[in-house]
């Protein structure tokens, strides 16, 4: 590095550079459309571009930032892409990218409430006002005796829960002593993964999990789930946590959280329910009955990543009772002491979370709130479920596939009647073919495709142009 | 919401706001040590500012930005400002800060490599880079045994590995069967208290956590150590996780990790190397001496986000046998299924992790790296060593101050002579003042005050500063 280039970016290089970088930003979303939505390189390619040494001195910002478009964006699969309806999406939009940045910038830590208030704060009061926006129970207020905290995904939103049912169950016992290979998890056949991991995490053991089987709409059967609870206390063992899904993974189900509730109450269970995807919908009344019972819940999560227009990562985690969680996840040493902390009149989040430092999130969430407003998203959620309620009924139509599983939102299973091979085949060229990007679950052991309608920008006219293309290819399959 | 505002904020309107929020930013940074360090606001004064219910209509952008100065600016606590000495640092810099928005504007998700393969293989990439820059063992590189990751915090990293040795000397059985109470884990009073809380979550239970006792110097005792695991064998108590440190939270103490590595081995021990601090400093030969012994290390972590100029959350994991860690973490639901997965040529970094999400933050450490240069990062490192340096010197020369610690890096530990109320005092009224903020922790029992050199624009004329200050306020606590 010469001695004439400074060592750090100065403001106004910023500012240059910061246009710039804005400037590309706003022309990727004008021609994403024209990008193959899944990245078509082979393993290693990406890496084969890239030199093989650091560099031993700094290099213009323009250079780097030239690489981006020429190595990195190959390698890109296209989540913005209002083509993609692979998994469940990770969805943004403006003012949640703006957001972001400001977090960035300003390079706040909020592990305590002192190292910066309005982390905290922002946080409580956006997570309270989301209470009501979704009719979920006041209990979940931090003015009531629980409170709502920001995770970076579902998955550790389900295991600090899964944690705090551990600690309640032994009465506060598990922390200090370790586990004793007789607690007992429960969660559905179609539970999404994170929650297995969750058991081996907390050292539960997955062969203390119980995969609860399911009715014809993959909904957790709740006499089951009785009959388990029963043979395992039967067994000595002790029962100590349910996690129910508004909305799995594979088909979108919906386990019937109000039964599971009483009996998780009648049997001193922890219940969480997880409606990471699915959540969303609840912004809008006549989707609200998702929620029904959810005042039987310890924790819940939803995650605005997903359908509610914030970027990844942002899941809202709840709990009913936050003394359960605090006394849990709650370390304090000399070095993090602060009066703030010991007066006890403020939360301090990390102790609501695994990780001890935290970013901003809040912002990005106030961001996306304020700039759509309780309207606007509800205009979001209700295009995307009648667009996908048009997408299943193109589907009844067509004598050659069909649905497998009800499509109550914004998914749709469905499937060729010709079986396994002819579906992964015309999954692979749909894929291939770089207009779309879907994925696949398995179904009463079927190979079933799924479409989930949930990209920020996917309009009516993308979804018609994704379903004549997945007729055509399935006729070009027949015909070959 | 009116019809005619159109529901998404448009590629223009984003340009136009980028510019605005790059602007404000670059702004933020020009007039930052203008403002006090430390938020100055009471608890709840920041929400009883926000709007009791969210709004139900949309919002213009400028009117939600306008509020970020008027609502959100007093509850900042500063830590990018080049008088923040709390703590540990989260340093940011220009091209960190643009590579991270860079990742929040493309959006991507790379829990899968065909999820993104440009996410996975920079990731892998430059986590290859750090391996020779910083001096760490050759197996640490994926193109040996092991490989890094990109955790968000040292924590996360200290959990993972923590699981990795509980299912290597459980011979892959805790995953599955459960904690038994009998494993051990060790580490010293001075280690953070992430490993105590991961020693909770994992399971082990806190009571079966050693905290060996430290030398003068507040580094672990190996012979104490030594002594404590053949205690453990001999009662039946399965010892299998040591994490050793260089560079405590409270005094920057360096442990002896070829002492305590042969230890490990001998008694086949995972042993985890936590570096979050220091390990920066790592990238100057000068400074190598640090990694001496790491090659006996089964994971090391540290964390950019620190003091190697690259935003929260960024902290690198490398772990010297991949195969441990990806056993431990791996979950594989039929919708994650795909080719390059089953092909076995790829990495997916979902099974690396805690969550099964993940944001793409290579890009940020990438920007970095060519940004600065090797010798710039070096330069950097150097010029706060120095500078920390001679702020010890200061110390040394005023007979009312002792230094608590050996000032080997840029941290500080040091205390007026006259008493742990003077020093608590004299902490107040300095973080009250607004000029620099500074925290605490305990050393020999003792009420000390830490000054960590580590923020991105901290210079001489700043470290001179602060010590005008601590000296008048101590005069000035003296004569009242």
């Amino acid at each position: 590095m010469s001695d004439s280039k400074p060592l750090h970016m100065s403001p106004e290089e910023f500012r240059r550079q910061g246009h710039a970088v804005v400037d590309w930003i706003a022309d990727y979303y004008s021609r994403i459309e024209t990008l193959p939505v899944l990245s078509r390189v082979p393993p290693g390619e990406i890496r084969a571009n890239l030199p093989k040494h650091p560099p031993q001195q700094g290099e213009p910002f323009e250079r780097v930032f030239a690489d981006v478009e020429r190595i990195i964006m190959p390698g890109i699969t296209h989540w913005q892409s209002p083509n993609f309806y692979a998994f469940f999406p990770t969805s943004t939009s403006g003012p949640a990218i703006l957001g972001d940045l400001l977090s960035t910038g300003l390079g706040v830590q909020g592990m305590l409430w002192s190292t910066s208030p309005a982390c905290t704060e922002l946080e409580t009061h956006v997570l309270d006002w989301l209470v009501p926006m979704l009719g979920l129970p006041e209990k979940f207020l931090s003015s009531s005796t629980g409170g709502g905290v920001i995770h970076d995904t579902a998955s550790s939103a389900s295991l600090c829960a899964l944690l705090a049912a551990r600690e309640r169950a032994t009465q506060y016992g598990s922390n200090r002593k370790g586990c004793d290979g007789r607690l007992v998890a429960y969660a559905s056949t179609q539970t999404h993964s994170s929650v297995e991991k969750a058991v081996k995490i907390a050292g539960l053991g997955s062969d203390n999990l119980r995969a609860i089987e399911v009715d014809q709409n993959f909904a957790l059967r709740t006499d089951a789930l009785a009959r388990q609870i029963d043979a395992d206390k039967k067994a000595g063992l002790v029962p100590c946590f349910v996690c129910a899904t508004l909305g799995t993974t594979s088909s979108n189900a919906i386990d019937p959280v109000r039964e599971i509730g009483r009996l998780c109450r009648e049997n001193n269970l922890w219940l969480h329910v997880d409606s990471a995807m699915s959540g969303t919908a609840a912004l809008c009344p006549e989707f609200r009955f998702l929620h029904d019972g959810v005042e039987f819940a310890d924790s819940y999560c939803f995650n605005p990543h997903k359908w509610m227009l914030t970027n990844f990562d942002c899941d809202c985690f709840y709990v009913a009772d936050r003394k359960h969680l605090i006394q849990t996840l709650s370390v304090l040493p000399e070095y993090l002491r602060n009066q703030a902390t010991e007066s006890g009149a403020v939360i301090d989040y990390r102790d609501w979370q695994i990780p001890l430092g935290r970013r901003f999130r809040s912002l990005k969430l106030w961001f996306v709130i304020r700039h759509y407003g309780i309207e606007g998203l509800q205009q979001h959620v209700r295009e995307h479920v009648r667009i996908a309620q048009q997408f299943a009924d193109w589907v009844r139509d067509d004598s050659r596939f069909e649905l497998a599983a009800p499509v109550l939102l914004n998914l749709i299973c469905f499937r060729l009647r010709s079986g396994d091979d002819e579906n992964q085949k015309l999954m692979e060229c749909l894929n291939q073919s770089g207009s779309l990007y879907l994925t696949h679950t398995k179904l009463d052991g079927k190979f079933t495709l799924r479409l989930c309608v949930g990209q920020t920008n996917t309009k009516s006219r993308h979804v018609e142009r994704a379903w004549q293309l997945i007729q055509q290819t399935a006729a070009q399959l027949d015909k070959s």
